[in-house]
């Protein structure tokens, strides 16, 4: 198999602001990799939380390079051969897991969701984030995403009591709050209780990474269910969240793939967990990828598409909030550039 | 889809006995699902101890039929349908989805193991099953085995540790014991430290299938590795056993199907519990769909070939104890008679 990196400047709307920091342009990386005539694409999207960077993403890429082999089909071995050279890197294996099933599914002439076994027509809704603001940039940001059937807002900032009041005043959908790590567990219970009467269909993450404990403290006083998110990454984890959370916000840039998030889909379930799809800021084809794994989950957080400026691929995610999945092969991903062979 | 029901009267080498009953003659059922001019294969065990019964097993078959729809990739969807008109029957459950999966991968030309991504040379060795018997009839069971390199011992009989002693003098491979909810957890762990100097190396389903904490007791006080089997049906199992035992034994029969079983390995995982994949008496049909997922669990019990008197399929199981995934498509299975479209 033959791989090629190409660079994804990825721009947001709006300089997106949570409780980890604020960034607008975002260098994403084009995984191409070719093989039998056939080019499988994926992306990886750093996290800079999961100290992840750009020139990193693209070393783990080429340090991986020469291992791929000379079959596609084979996700297990090449993880093998991956992991004995190179562990962790999770959006950089995300990137390279998505090609290799984007090639798959062309070779096949199917969708991965239909080489899954999926049922395209039990998608959920995808909320819509909205970052932190002061008040009235908050409500300028509002404005463009009134027509969401679900809103996710960040909190963990000074104000977070009266945004929140402020944006319920205005919009009638669903609303979620992700603290991202940014609480106390005492702190958290304190603000749940006071933002319930708001109507908040479930929180993200309200204590650090990992403090397991403090997130059990909060998932039993909280009159809001409670979703793990930073705390969630591999399979081992889901051991270690079952009875702590009401739910797991899984992401493939930090699984490492969709493989690994089908796994602790299967977990989770296991433990009565209810399950969200998530996101960083990516592009179509990264959104595509997750949304693969949509018909197994009960909340999406795939709204990527709708924060970015530029969106150089057309993919799964269309509509306001609703995501199709489509009948075309492999992600179903294809550059609006119409940019050959992707 | 069309389906096609045809009775697999299945004979057993020798009488086998086992804590739950005895029997030499088995009743399956061979399930043909043709689409498109391709047949998809697949074959009900209906397990006494479970409550089915082989007219059962047809009924219930004869009720899904009308519901299989026209698209055999639609697993999650067919799920839902069958779910709705007649839940449970996992035997049958699991022969129409062994006979989806072959058809799937005959449809694309590739074996189901390849679909999933999994390495072939990653299967471990299959221990070899050693029903209970007169100590006489017993060593004589045992000449014929005794070059597989692992052996499981049926035990929940008066005289078990005795055979047990007399197998271990003359065989020097592995040993691994099943109880088949034989025993009380105080019994059990009595047994197990009694038997604990002849190197075995699991035991499985010490206790009554109902008897969680009884699990727990003996996990806790057990020097053997406690596996559970009878207990372990369905993914909320899991949930239920992390904690409780070392390992688990999980049989399509009872799972229902690949999918439910390898929801719950992942899960199993996620808890760092061991995985068997077992069998009942079937022929190698039934043995290659199991077989399928065989790269992902640390012990096989794929035994069924080796103790039937006639075998009316060829696929996985080959050598004593060496099973191999093969390159034919689907689950690699085809009629010794020659059959045509099997």
């Amino acid at each position: 198999m033959q791989l090629r990196l190409e660079t994804l400047e990825v721009n947001a709307r709006h300089p997106f602001r949570i409780a980890h920091g604020t960034k607008q342009t975002y260098r994403n990386t084009l995984v191409r990799i070719e093989h039998d005539g056939i080019e499988g694409l994926g992306e990886a999207s750093p996290s800079h939380y999961y100290g992840e960077t750009p020139e990193m993403v693209v070393e783990a890429l080429k340090t991986w390079a020469p291992h791929l082999g000379d079959d596609p089909f084979a996700f297990d071995a090449i993880d093998a051969r991956l992991d004995a050279v190179l562990q962790g890197h999770g959006a950089a294996r995300a990137a390279i897991e998505m090609a290799l099933h984007d090639w798959v599914g062309k070779k096949l002439g199917l969708p991965v969701w239909k080489l899954f076994g999926l049922d395209p027509k039990a998608v959920p809704l995808s909320c819509m984030t909205l970052g932190m603001a002061e008040p009235e940039e908050m409500e300028r940001k509002l404005d463009e995403i009134l027509d969401f059937p679900m809103i996710k807002v960040k909190l963990g900032g000074p104000g977070d009591v009266d945004n929140l009041k402020r944006i319920r005043a205005r919009y009638r959908g669903k609303l979620q709050v992700d603290a991202n790590t940014a609480w106390t567990a005492s702190d958290a219970v304190r603000v749940l209780h006071e933002i319930e009467p708001l109507g908040i269909q479930l929180v993200e993450q309200p204590v650090p990474r990992g403090d397991l404990d403090g997130l059990k403290y909060v998932h039993e006083r909280s009159p809001i269910p409670v979703f793990a998110d930073e705390s969630a990454h591999h399979l081992s984890d889901i051991g270690l969240l079952a009875g702590r959370v009401s739910g797991v916000n899984l992401k493939i840039a930090k699984t490492g793939g969709l493989r690994e998030m089908r796994r602790m889909i299967h977990a989770a379930r296991a433990h009565g967990l209810q399950v969200m799809i998530g996101s960083m800021i990516e592009t179509s084809l990264a959104l595509s990828a997750a949304a693969q794994l949509a018909p197994l989950v009960d909340f999406l957080d795939l709204d990527g598409h709708w924060l970015l400026e530029d969106d150089p691929f057309d993919g799964a995610p269309r509509e306001r909030g609703v995501l199709e999945l489509g009948d075309r092969p492999g992600l179903g991903v294809v550059r609006r550039d119409g940019a050959p062979a992707a």
